[in-house]
């Protein structure tokens, strides 16, 4: 990159918001996925749209691609500049601009963090449910680009759900808002949802309208134990029969409990040897009448499959140690040196236990291990694919023919590759498995017709 | 047309499914907006998505408008043929292919009828609320493609919110289904969510996947009466706070009352010359319980705004005469010999009153009367605009200005032009009042991406 390019970022955003790779520190350029660093060529931390919109005509004009960059948080790699080019920080971009009680929905930048904002309208007795595992550092518009779910999705959707209204820096350089602050609006094409999930290649979003409800004044947790997984299975599909939805059920299966079962409190409810998979629940209601009438429906559906064991939490304290387990999963895995590819391709919720049995089948036969939990009731599961010493998980040949034989049977199954983590420029690869050439090809001229130099996010989600 | 197009669609959809215009009846080529009929070539009922993807290659080979058409009961002229051509009926496409009771989502065909799909899952005990005042003759995919609203929309949301997957036809001839069956799903660009509200300009739904939820089982209805339609609108806002959302929350305006009072029956509820607004609420539960707990916390809330009559409906005859008034406006109006233009423009709900008074002002102005009522609760009224004798509402000079008026005012609130009715060909002209000229040309730009040659339902919702 010629140095005047430099110059002129800091031109427009100030001579201490842009930098050279060697003056970054690492951890600013990474993301949760296993790829290695990627070599770019500035960094750049811009303050509102306007500047957004100086950078991406600057890209334009010198053909430069643009890779937008929010929490780093993402395990597929969306944020990476993977063609070199410009990292653009959403980070300054960290405002709670306004939130509407009456309304009920507030305008947030970007580049605020999702816990921060969860923090701030709680205060204020409102409640925005979609905060995912990382929400300590992902930031509000990474989790919409990536339209991510969280353990309450069973109950309360996924982000889009929660979308109103964005405004948008486009690839062409010009600033929108795809919508209108109300509920309901059908005047023109639906943009706002199609940006949810986009991945940053279609425009960087720089502020959003997110709907908020009252938060939840009562709160209980249970941990049911089940004898083989299978049962579990069935026990959480019960529960979606029922009238009032529990916020989280959760599945755990022997393989995360063993794993992770040293690393919690001594006195986690204890562990028989029965007990081959947890079910995970909780329930948000407002009113303690209301909470007993929830509490009763699941608990009377899951005494119907016979649990081992059954725990309840109802204090904060008892909740924490039961969610313990579930929580540090991905902690306990690191802790012990493991290495693991996050698989999340989602199935009807009926077909969890058969899509289970079939990639332990899988893996097996590829000789390796898989320690699989996550969101039963929507059909989501995580399944950590464990990694050789020294095996990015990037490359590996083996890996492809592996994972390849997993997605298609989640497709076979009913299901998509992907339920929460996006495609990034890690399963780019896959989706010809799911998505037919037509399909493709759409989407890419959906892409052109945003951006039709491609200069932003290349290389993700797309097979461009 | 040149007599050998008919002869190839008859040899697509066979002998007894392709007409002449000269050979069908008026009714199953107009729809509920108020433009005059239009020419056309052709009306075709083919049986399947092969037999359309033959039309549509048919249409791109002899550059022939094609326009879809599903019940015909849109008021914005969106299944009109504007352009000519060929008039696509999906009334043929009328199976409900598989209720899938643990997974809990339903697969039907796009032309099946909206109210016989509610009554088929009611049957099995489940449940599917977007229905609008339309369903008895309004088609599913004409539902998605307006993403359509209903009094319910306040509780459980539009259509576009009970979507998980779609099988279109593409402009180009292709078939592609959106998505998965499944609740989470990020694999490729949100296509799904694109098609809701996409009138028919990117392709033709041919089968939809919806999410189904058990069916409430217990219901109750309630009329509020209140001396202002300021003080109604506080009450209907203050009921977004509560905790159990209504399943419905109507306001009905004094303007309304008067004109449908002679058409209800004679006892319904007494309406003292007090009463210059109602608030009529209905609540969807699953327990006797959960029902109690939310009509007590929403009666709490009205009370604090002094109602002056309120009349709860508990048996089903109840509750119908209590939403009779409300159902019967435009049958009253009709009766009347009343021609109107229904404005849907939507507005965030604590802007309402502000919303009611400045275009009452703006009626005024140009000699106008308007009839206001519909969704308080989501800021979405229906607001008909009486128009004198002899004046279609298409063509008038006046109505062009003085609907600028209405929709700025909606705009200058934070709201929309259209919550519901959708842009069709009734409305384009006023597209640039809400949408930039950078937003319109982003649209025209996707919608080239769909359709290159721009055969599919040209003149309706892009200002092309």
């Amino acid at each position: 990159m010629p140095s005047t390019i430099l110059q002129r970022l800091k031109a427009i955003v100030g001579e201490e918001h842009a930098y050279l790779p060697e003056e970054v520190d690492a951890a600013s350029v990474k993301d949760h996925s296993l790829f290695a660093d990627c070599p770019f060529e500035a960094l750049v931390y811009p303050a509102s749209p306007r500047e957004i919109a100086c950078i991406v005509d600057l890209c334009n004009q010198c053909q430069i691609p643009l890779t937008p960059r929010g929490g780093g948080t993402g395990v597929t790699g969306g944020a990476l500049p993977v063609a070199g080019g410009i990292l653009l920080s959403l980070r300054r971009l960290d405002r709670i601009l306004h939130v509407d009680l009456s309304n009920r929905y507030a305008v947030v930048e970007s580049g605020v963090i999702t816990e921060t904002f969860c923090t701030a309208i709680e205060a204020q007795g409102m409640y925005f449910p979609i905060y995912p595992g990382s929400k300590g550092s992902s930031f509000i518009g990474g989790n919409i680009a990536e339209n991510a779910g969280s353990p309450r999705s069973c109950k309360y959707g996924t982000v889009k759900d929660f979308l109103l209204n964005l405004e948008v820096v486009l690839p062409t350089g010009e600033v929108i808002w795809t919508g209108a602050n109300v509920y309901k609006d059908v005047t023109g094409l639906n943009l706002t949802q199609l940006f949810a999930g986009s991945e940053g290649v279609l425009g960087i979003i720089t502020k959003a309208v997110l709907k908020i409800i009252p938060k939840p004044l009562k709160k209980r947790t249970l941990l049911a134990g089940f004898s083989d997984v299978r049962t579990a299975c069935e026990a959480a599909l019960s529960l979606s029969r029922g009238f009032i939805q529990p916020a989280a059920v959760e599945l755990i299966t022997r393989s995360a409990i063993d794993l992770t079962a040293p690393f919690v409190s001594a006195n986690y409810p204890l562990l028989g040897p029965d007990v081959q998979a947890h079910v995970l629940l909780e329930w948000e209601e407002y009113t303690e009448a209301g909470l007993d009438l929830a509490v009763d429906e699941s608990y009377k559906r899951l005494q119907a499959y016979d649990p081992v064991d059954v725990f309840s939490g109802i204090s904060a304290g008892e909740s924490d140690l039961l969610w313990s387990l579930r929580n540090r999963i991905g902690e306990a895995m690191t802790a012990q040196g493991c290495r693991y590819r996050d698989i999340d391709s989602c199935v009807p919720p009926a077909n969890v236990f058969a899509y289970l049995e079939s990639i332990d089948g899988i893996a097996s036969r590829y000789g390796r291990r898989l320690i699989c939990f996550g969101h039963a009731m929507d059909g989501n599961l995580h399944t950590m694919l464990l990694l050789p010493e020294g095996d990015s998980g990037v490359e590996a040949l083996d890996l492809t023919s592996l994972l390849t034989d997993i997605y298609n049977a989640a497709l076979s199954l009913g299901g998509t590759i992907s339920g929460e983590h996006g495609i990034g420029c890690l399963q780019n690869e896959f989706l010809p498995l799911q998505l037919s050439a037509t399909h493709l090809a759409l989407m890419r001229r959906v892409k052109m017709a945003f951006d039709p130099r491609l200069i932003l996010n290349p290389g993700k989600l797309l097979l461009t």
